[in-house]
């Protein structure tokens, strides 16, 4: 039976794959008069009183609503929110295995950008945090940007930042591996979308300062500044300016040393990797079908290969960063997501793997290891931690 | 230690009473790639190609939301949605423990009626069904109202017909117990909030022909007709005409069967039930303190008395019903709870009771007894199966 079959099954057997249940005994009419009424109405009040109180009586502080409006689903693209919820309950059980999250999958029935910010809005007092999830780019990304602005709880859109973040990671990796050094690396990323808008951005705050971007559009380029939408003139504040006006990735791939791909399957070519400096470094995250086959990216003499496949080494995979990333999150009771800590996760992925380990098909550790969401976790709450201290320094001038 | 603060110290302790878990387990990567990609996207296909195959490989089928916007919480009024949580998570685990529904609490930031609508309909592709939770009237009822009109998934207001009934599962028993009429039975109902506007329409359906009602604003008549906003109005179509104008309780329940109290504590008094007819029966539903004390309403000559409370007998629970008819509603599939759905309901509550023990004090049987959420699970299929066939039957003319 393939996978396809085998999920298929699965998930008829058990008619999908999230389940609600009490934390709390009822098997009498007392264990009612405590769980339900009139017992209840004591944190009901305590909360009334001191609105604080609803993260010590009730699991909105350990609640994520995993939301999507079903526009841009795996590689599958806009199969609306019915179809999507199977994705959005996989992520619900990995956000409860791997971060001990109790995360709702909530699909959306419009498109809307603000109906979606409304709505999250409206069921804020419930969450301890939104996941956004396959929500199309540039809604995502404005979305995002308005809820983090306008809510009291966390907001995180993971196919932005959970790749971003895995993907500094491997880089950061790549850079221990080698030895060299971020500034004099020139970097093409294929895509920007969700995922690489935020890839361009993270790498920028990060210190990469040669980074260049193409899309369906071709090379992103001020020349096209009036043509761009608000997502594309936002991303030329972090690319290197360049005289090349040839408009084509085989162009824009000579001299470059990392490719990061976040785009179609086979766009690039086992002649422009050749074309690329020596030993370059290649992303190739499209999934299932990579921008280039591993096997002949190496060929062409790629001496790093990273996909978005658990079946070749060194998986790009967001599962090493939300479950933790939350975890953090709500225990710390961090309200923004900074591109600080964003960066600070990166770096506590990459040095999971030891010096001693590190090696060009072990960049990325798995997410298996139950160390990685542990680490990530840890990493959140000591940022946290030590922002307070500074903000109550700041409080003393 | 008193139950509120045993209460508290059980939400404290274990930090709110739900928890999301996983149906499926999650072991290694080939778990992962049957719960998650690659092979989720078989079922998102499937859905997306046939939208009802969101029942077969989905929670959805399952899966009822608990919606409140905190407005109208047990006997605490309006206390906002998040000191509405602790009500909501109550009501969830109680979904689990009698009807195995996956229920998920989700408080609202908004009083609006079209906004709570249309947060409603949003969500709708990720729910079974709806439970509107103490929001008050009369906006509950429009809400409702729209809800069921508009909405694909069925919709219930649990304040409303849980309440209506029980109540009326009551008084079937009553009748059963008396070997009265129902022709002839003079019911007066104080409150015509959510849960007395609902009384007084299902036990019209019933065939009770004289029912009165009283409330805030005194005794509910067509004289009045100008002054009501449009859920006094509609009740108008299921009361009894009456000359008298005294416009007080007092004077209504001279020559009344039957009190029932939706209300507030302590507004019926030995001397009105002394000038009832006699042997009166006296449901007095307020909670935590009910119209009358029971025992003054015994000695005042009451033959029968219901009360909410668990520590009297008779008591009037929501909780008999909700579990079992969303167990059978989801199994079912069917869209909309009609009138006939609920007296079936109530029926089958109170049939659970043999002809052999019913008594003054066993009329209504206990919600740990097993059989009463299996009975109405088991009502709502065979009802539901019941209309199939006639709806076939139809076709065919």
């Amino acid at each position: 039976m393939t996978i396809k079959n085998e999920s298929l099954e699965l998930h008829k057997k058990y008619k999908g794959k999230i389940s609600i249940e009490s934390k709390i005994k009822i098997e009498n009419s007392y264990d009612l008069s405590l769980a339900y009424s009139p017992g209840v109405s004591e944190p009901c009040l305590k909360i009334y009183e001191n609105p604080e109180d609803v993260y010590k009586y009730t699991s909105k502080g350990n609640i994520v609503a995993v939301i999507s409006d079903g526009s841009a689903v795996l590689g599958l693209g806009n199969i609306g929110p019915q179809a999507a919820i199977p994705v959005m309950e996989g992520k619900a059980i990995l956000f409860k295995k791997f971060g001990d999250v109790d995360a709702i999958p909530l699909c959306l029935n419009t498109n809307d950008v603000d109906e979606i910010v409304k709505v999250c809005k409206i069921l804020s007092p419930s969450l301890g945090g939104i996941n956004l999830e396959d929500i199309s780019a540039p809604r995502c990304i404005e979305i995002e940007r308005r809820l983090v602005k306008e809510l009291d709880i966390p907001v995180f859109h993971d196919d932005q930042h959970g790749t971003a973040i895995v993907v500094l990671a491997a880089l950061i990796n790549c850079l221990r591996l080698t030895k060299k050094s971020k500034n004099n690396l020139k970097i093409v990323v294929s895509g920007t979308g969700a995922a690489g808008s935020a890839i361009i951005k993270l790498l920028y705050v990060f210190g990469f300062k040669k980074i260049h971007a193409y899309d369906l559009n071709g090379v992103l380029h001020a020349s096209k500044y009036d043509t761009y939408d608000s997502l594309r003139k936002e991303l030329l504040n972090y690319i290197e300016n360049t005289d090349d006006t040839s408009n084509n990735l085989q162009e824009l791939l000579k001299d470059a040393d990392i490719f990061i791909g976040v785009s179609a399957a086979n766009i690039l070519t086992k002649e422009m990797v050749l074309s690329m400096n020596k030993n370059p470094w290649i992303l190739a995250l499209a999934n299932p079908n990579p921008e280039i086959i591993p096997e002949i990216a190496k060929e062409a003499g790629a001496s790093i290969i990273c996909t978005g496949r658990s079946d070749y080494p060194n998986q790009v995979n967001n599962l090493l960063v939300f479950p933790g990333l939350f975890r953090g999150v709500l225990d710390s009771r961090i309200k923004i997501i900074t591109d600080d800590l964003k960066l600070e996760v990166a770096k506590s992925i990459a040095y999971i793997i030891k010096d001693s380990e590190l090696n060009e098909t072990n960049l990325i550790p798995s997410p298996f290891n139950e160390s990685v969401s542990k680490s990530v976790a840890n990493t959140v709450n000591v940022f946290a931690e030590r922002h307070k201290e500074i903000s109550q320094l700041l409080d003393k001038v």
